[in-house]
């Protein structure tokens, strides 16, 4: 359920969204996360969705350029501009270096 | 409903949990966002929680020394310790410099 992360420095991207329509997108969302945990810099995705719509996904990387490469998957890339026109009505992504955490 | 965040860079908590219990938890939990919003350096607050308990908090502020005050602030450790023994049966606190960020 929590991703399983290494000792800081690692990054993570944060997505908020807010969903809008429905039509192929737990197909979609289930594929891309199949695709992800492929990638090279892959460390763990952790993501929350409630009743009023608004999602918070934080993905996990070893380093901006697995980020980088990943946004830029061709497959991926589809899956992006769909999202744009047809599941989120709002969205914001920002990528950031943990420097520390700590657990319960 | 997202945070109006500023140009990077700025700095995220990202709060994954599981929760196991509810008696206290609403009033603290609005409280906790009431005080925060009135600390030096809380940029904004964005939060998702599905019905399997798994929920996503990221708090945003302008630095690192706000977030450890924030930390330390009294009436939040007694939540903390709260949080620990009521309210979370697992938690993952991570906390991050955002390098850069883009939306829809």
């Amino acid at each position: 359920m929590f991703a399983s992360t290494p000792k800081p420095p690692y990054y993570a991207v944060i997505f908020t969204s807010v969903r809008s329509g429905d039509s192929g997108y737990a197909e979609t969302s289930e594929r891309m996360n199949e695709l992800a945990r492929q990638q090279p810099g892959f460390l763990g995705i952790e993501s929350a969705r409630g009743d009023d719509g608004v999602g918070i996904t934080v993905s996990y990387w070893s380093d901006l350029e697995s980020i980088r490469a990943w946004k830029a998957n061709a497959e991926h890339r589809i899956a992006q501009q769909r999202g744009k026109s047809e599941w989120y009505s709002d969205y914001v992504t920002r990528v950031c270096r943990v420097e520390y955490d700590y657990e319960r």
